[in-house]
């Protein structure tokens, strides 16, 4: 039962085998509180992953052009984002790699003194899945410690860069007793996360390609992708994705770039996302901290 | 009229050898009957691949976010999509890997209880076409055996996964005793499939990636896939298709997967077909089994 | 001034080299008549390729997926787009690999008995810069050959499969003397083509990539096309294409495929866009053969 | 800290290192006037990329579809812009290959004759990032010879092919004494050009490909790129663009092909931009070289 190169292929596998793979990491119990904070119906949770210049540099940083958009996110983006944010006294997270953060101490000291969240967001936005436990564990160390020292207090949730979660990813949050992760997708609510089968006590915020602003509007001349996706239909899938999740209770996390959305010609969505939002009665905007927290209370998490 | 590695190219071929591959595997004669169960003028025949985790896994299940991005089908999607074909009194075939099946027998169950077709659709979503006939074969029985054990029915049908009609394909299916293949595209409506010009008594009720969720929605970070295409423009094809199979008499083939229509984005389109569908007079509602054998009755289908 | 693999760059060459390029096969003088045919301001060449199996044929024909994709471009597009074209009374251009007018010489002759042109487009659809001058004068004197025989009269005309015009396709097009060609771009309206910078009595009726159907719509699982684009935008493009050529008194050329515009949310774009083009006064619906006929003489094009 | 290569990861660097390749070319203080010209509130500057044959010649000039499609900018696109501006009174920047100019001298005298600025595009089209910096800077010299011997006067300002900044350009802009570079994206506003962390005194008016015509509607066959985004989905965002540039008092920046833009289902959107432009009061409409040197002399730039 085993090709050339000795390995089995996956239509070969005994059931051991790939009941083992999915179980690794995966979705246990829900965490959907049975109403969120104050009786609120829905709860808004927008992310920005602040990478800048990291998004070219993880791959080598030879590309001037490249680079420049990134600082677009830093120099222009943040700018206007921050702004919005307060005109609507909304609070949202800031994912953001330790480069990135060294690279802008001072957006970062804004961000947080608007009340905002920073959370973890790897070194310089390295893959992890090709790193190896001891890498991994030791740039999310130091980059904690970044994080805690520019910020004035240390990160309590992940999310990895690429959401590429790693087989190691998992123990190095439980090690470092992060309260949740944002990275993977198995449900549109929040819940926690099963390590071979065990519970985690770590709550998962899923994410989803869908409100992504990246995948609609990326640009790579080598990669072919293009920003073939109009910004009125990005509105529309955002605003579908909050109304069915008002319509069920349930939680909305978006997120986005500040090199990405933090153009004139995309900054509206964000805006007519939060105007929608206040338009419904018992929206609750929060930080994915103060979210997560509230969940792991009320659906009484052991951690 | 050879080159170098010996083998002839395309246009250096003689005639028998172009009309063999043709041939192969072909569309026969019509199997549209003149009218459709009880008067009805268009057939409507809703499909599910429900993958789940089979989507990754047959590519080594090594992505934790791929694997949650599939279980969200099981999760989230599934439940979805059977309170909708519940609240419209629609029943609709599910064409389900035998691995996935495993890994969610209750899901299984609910589909059956609810009225709806189980059918097969691979072991692990694997590739046909680059098994050979003897793999090919024992897949597909034990994926039959797994499907009748957990549905308490032996599927009927066969949908081959990435619609990868291999070689032997036919020869198994014919082997197996299926009444119907729904994975090829030479035609709107139901025909009969040839076999080296010769008919089978297979019936073949085609489908098209145009009437296909993922191939609007797939996102492959590697593969240059975004979901580019608005909803409302998915929803426009799908309901163009609609309108002219009820112009022309004909039958409605629409394939779609949990972890992909069944995201609070998307889950709108299928409730709009299916309301738009109701709205006009003489449908019929059915599952690929029972279409694919009134297709057989009617028009004398030697088997 | 070379590099390593003794290959001057681009950037290396002196004038002689890159003029000799651009002088190869060129657009010479514009064969825009003053006015159409009977004082008409726009004349409108549809034209389809009927490409059908060859298509997968090409590429060695083992996907039965593909190959049945193909077929239903002669199963059930040609028999749409056939009738749409008599219910307006228009006349079109279909050019026809000779292989797939041996598999469908019925369609042949009821495309010609409808008062319609069949013209030359390659033996199977290969890609001419792959053969070599031999290859490619004998494929295509015997893609003649073919065609005489099946539709009963010789074709005047030609398009290069895929639009791959070779260093040797104006020398083959000139020794089998024919009237035009119909695979170049550098105008909107006809001209002469020039072969290293002399004129050859060629006529070209342009194409363009965003006046073809199959850009907006091809499906192909490996290579990360996807049918991306709305209908109605693809309709919006073609309309305004339509209406500007209708201003500047031009030619519109529309190069459409039975198997991808014949299925059915995507013929009306064909009969919207004829209703709209009768909706205005003085449209000269032509086939390729009479548009470059008359042009020819209009201009006094030496042959 | 290294691996088998020898060469440190990304994730592996020193801050030296990451601080250095950031620094490397990078944005400095804002050039944004306090106000425009004459009190204006928006400065719009169009560009066009006149690359004509040299797209495909850069690659090796083989296909001679590819050389057709670029003629087409030069015998079809510039006609249609040029009539536009001139409609409108509106200036504009012309980007242009030296060898583009050789093969269209008298295109080049029009568009200066009618008050437009001719400006540095490479030599062939060439990349800079795979040249080195003695041809970069030769190509780039003789370039600025060719053009100043067919327009009449010397170029001020560049635009990289392909916008690629190679770890030379700023040495060479310096050495030649431009006046401005358009090819990075820090900013949507005027900026100073750092090197190594020092002011350069080069005017930096950034490009974005948000704001780029070819990226939407680019064609390769090879290269999964295809047109998919709806003429109607650009307009609206180069509006979105201007309009926040406009509520700004920012700069505005469009980049433009002839062989792009100028088709006729696209010229359009040149049009409506303008005429949007006109119904602000205050727009002040120039070529890139007034705005260049407008910002240098408000914000007293020392070069």
């Amino acid at each position: 039962m085993m090709d050339g190169d000795g390995e089995p292929k996956p239509w070969q596998w005994d059931e051991r085998t790939w009941r083992a793979k999915v179980d690794k990491v995966r979705a246990g119990r829900s965490l959907l509180p049975k109403q969120w904070k104050n009786g609120a119906r829905c709860a808004v949770a927008l992310s920005f992953d602040s990478d800048h210049e990291t998004g070219e540099l993880r791959y080598g940083g030879k590309s001037h052009g490249k680079l420049s958009q990134g600082q677009y996110g830093a120099r222009s983006g943040i700018g206007r984002i921050l702004k919005l944010l307060d005109r609507y006294a909304v609070p949202a997270s800031f994912f953001q790699p330790a480069v990135s953060a060294m690279l802008h101490p001072q957006e970062v000291k804004s961000v947080v003194a608007a009340g905002h969240e920073i959370a973890l967001h790897s070194w310089i936005h390295e893959f992890n899945s090709t790193l190896g436990y001891e890498p991994e564990r030791d740039l999310n160390l130091r980059a904690a410690d970044v994080l805690e020292k520019i910020a004035g207090r240390r990160p309590v949730g992940v999310r990895t860069a690429s959401w590429d979660f790693s087989p190691h990813t998992l123990a190095i949050i439980r090690e470092m007793g992060l309260l949740y992760d944002s990275s993977l997708m198995a449900d549109d609510d929040p819940y926690e996360l099963l390590e071979d089968g065990k519970p985690t006590g770590v709550v998962e915020l899923p994410v989803e390609w869908i409100r992504d602003d990246a995948i609609y509007f990326n640009m790579d001349r080598l990669a072919s992708l293009r920003p073939y996706t109009a910004p009125e239909a990005v509105f529309d899938i955002f605003r579908r994705e909050l109304d069915v999740a008002y319509e069920e209770g349930g939680l909305y996390v978006l997120t986005m770039h500040p090199h990405v959305i933090g153009h004139r010609s995309r900054i509206w969505i964000v805006e007519e996302i939060i105007r929608h939002a206040k338009a419904m009665p018992g929206i609750w905007f929060a930080t994915h901290a103060d979210i997560a927290a509230y969940c792991a209370q009320e659906c009484g998490l052991k951690r």
